[in-house]
């Protein structure tokens, strides 16, 4: 009897996503087992015991009577479990060692961008002015990390060692060594109250949908020396109601944003962010997956599955990440 | 008896520098203590049994006949040396927690700008083009810190902690844990060979003047997701042969330059470096200090030295630094 095929079904593709190169890479990684990129490639549906899949139309999936498990390939599963005839099978998000360390990068990177005014630097550079200003320590100012799951408390942690005064919110409580923690609705205002800079990197969920909106930006602290407080993005675009964030940079509520996301991608052409003064924005890149460990990392699954052990870092339907 | 008086002598002044405010607060923590800001106040040379220094105008301190100590206001003492007329009396360099950690920040700050490709986002940003590159992990660049003195060390840490392979060079053999260490010219070779980000971090002696040269850059490692290598200079301007970084920008054997310092400060107006594409400049401002901190930490120095305890951070003017 052969091995259940893996179906790639993949939407919305850069060179990092192209379907072919996964298609490619997970044909590498299983050497005897039926890898079919849908749709294009002659398959029969009842083959189909697994699917590696990114944004996948609505409806797919459940044309595979067979399927076992889905894999998503990447950390957020919103736009896959909205899908009302997805087969009711464990769905495995993807969140390893290199995607945590992609995402701390990016929050780190753009956390000592503002904190450093290196906006002000880049500008003075092109105007060829000589102009240093006052530059305080990481100590005068307090970020603020919403969601600690494996991303949030990585990032919180790199930026504690570089001596920023950090906090994290989570809708549950959790605690973190040396990191002050808020939960639940009172804590959301205390923490908001004592952060600068607030880094969001929560899932999209129903209650999480615009978390993001001027009613949580006008409670963040004014006095350090940044002054105005700043947004960082690299959640899901659904977390932030973007006619609120562009109306608080320009009535100073927010100092400045670095967004990666967006609630649609790409980017329109007509968006006010792409040149607004006060936004640094990224094409949704801030934890880019690696196909090659990724799909390494898939066929791993799949042989320990098979060997009658558990899946690892399955969605909880329940809680929607 | 009164105190000995403490002269304040600064040259070279931006906001954070202004002479008036540095003599405010060095009076805010010497209470007892006659504070002179010079040249100006009225004061007599035999009173001086102090000073605290930036760039002081050579031949200045040789004016006081009963100095016991010199406070440098910063990490880089090289300018302070080359006065001949130096009364000899210990030098302290001030180099305390706050520095060590906004050198840090630059250093991470503008590793992970070139690592992550920031000058493209940009620029895609400026463009509104939406156009992701595929991203290399942190574990696929190689970073080499040159200078191992508190300062390097610390940076070599933190980028190791975001998962760079991490190795360093100085001139007599270092040994730090989970940093492989090279040392001497034999060392220098290896380090270069199997370098794709060059942090530099050195003091400025003789033997350091010009390191950063044609030589050096073409040994650098090129066999990286980022290409051409990356010079990272946060050291002294006087460790970098100018025409070779601008020539070697502009004939690919380096990839691009981060600079916080140059041989002649302020960077004059017709500078190639301000409108280099491949450069990203800072007006020595990479480690700036805090005035607040530094003159509490001068005037503790100087009760501890007048109760007979020795002081911290002594230059040694054998080594130059």
């Amino acid at each position: 009897m052969s091995k259940a095929a893996l179906a790639v079904l993949i939407n919305g593709g850069t060179d990092n996503w192209s379907p072919q190169r996964w298609k490619e890479r997970f044909t590498s990684v299983c050497e005897d087992r039926q890898v079919a990129l849908l749709p294009g490639d002659a398959c029969r549906p009842e083959d189909i015991g697994y699917a590696a899949v990114w944004k996948p139309t609505p409806g797919a999936l459940a044309a595979f009577p067979n399927l076992k498990a889905v894999f998503n390939l990447g950390a957020g599963v919103d736009a896959l479990i909205a899908d009302k005839t997805l087969p009711n099978v464990p769905i495995v998000r993807v969140a390893i060692g290199d995607l945590t360390g992609r995402m701390t990068e990016y929050v780190v990177m753009h956390v000592l961008m503002h904190h450093r005014q290196q906006p002000y630097l880049s500008q003075s550079q092109q105007n060829k002015i000589w102009a240093p200003r006052h530059q305080w320590a990481a100590s005068e100012i307090s970020v603020g990390v919403m969601g600690l799951g494996t991303l949030g408390r990585d990032a919180a942690d790199v930026l504690k060692r570089l001596g920023f005064r950090v906090a994290g919110w989570s809708a549950s409580p959790k605690s973190l060594p040396g990191i002050e923690c808020f939960s639940g609705q009172t804590g959301l205002k205390q923490f908001l109250a004592r952060t600068n800079i607030l880094v969001c990197l929560l899932p999209l969920t129903p209650d999480t949908r615009h978390i993001l909106n001027r009613s949580v930006f006008s409670q963040l602290d004014r006095n350090s020396p940044l002054g105005a407080p700043v947004l960082i993005n690299a959640g899901r675009g659904g977390l932030q109601n973007e006619a609120d964030i562009l109306s608080c940079l320009d009535d100073g509520t927010l100092g400045a944003a670095s967004l990666d996301v967006f609630e649609s991608e790409p980017l329109p052409a007509q968006s006010l962010f792409w040149s607004h003064p006060k936004v640094i924005l990224s094409p949704h890149n801030a934890a880019d997956t690696d196909p090659t460990e990724i799909s390494a990392y898939v066929a791993s699954q799949i042989e320990q599955f098979e060997a009658g052990r558990p899946l690892d870092n399955v969605v909880d339907l329940t809680r929607g990440y």
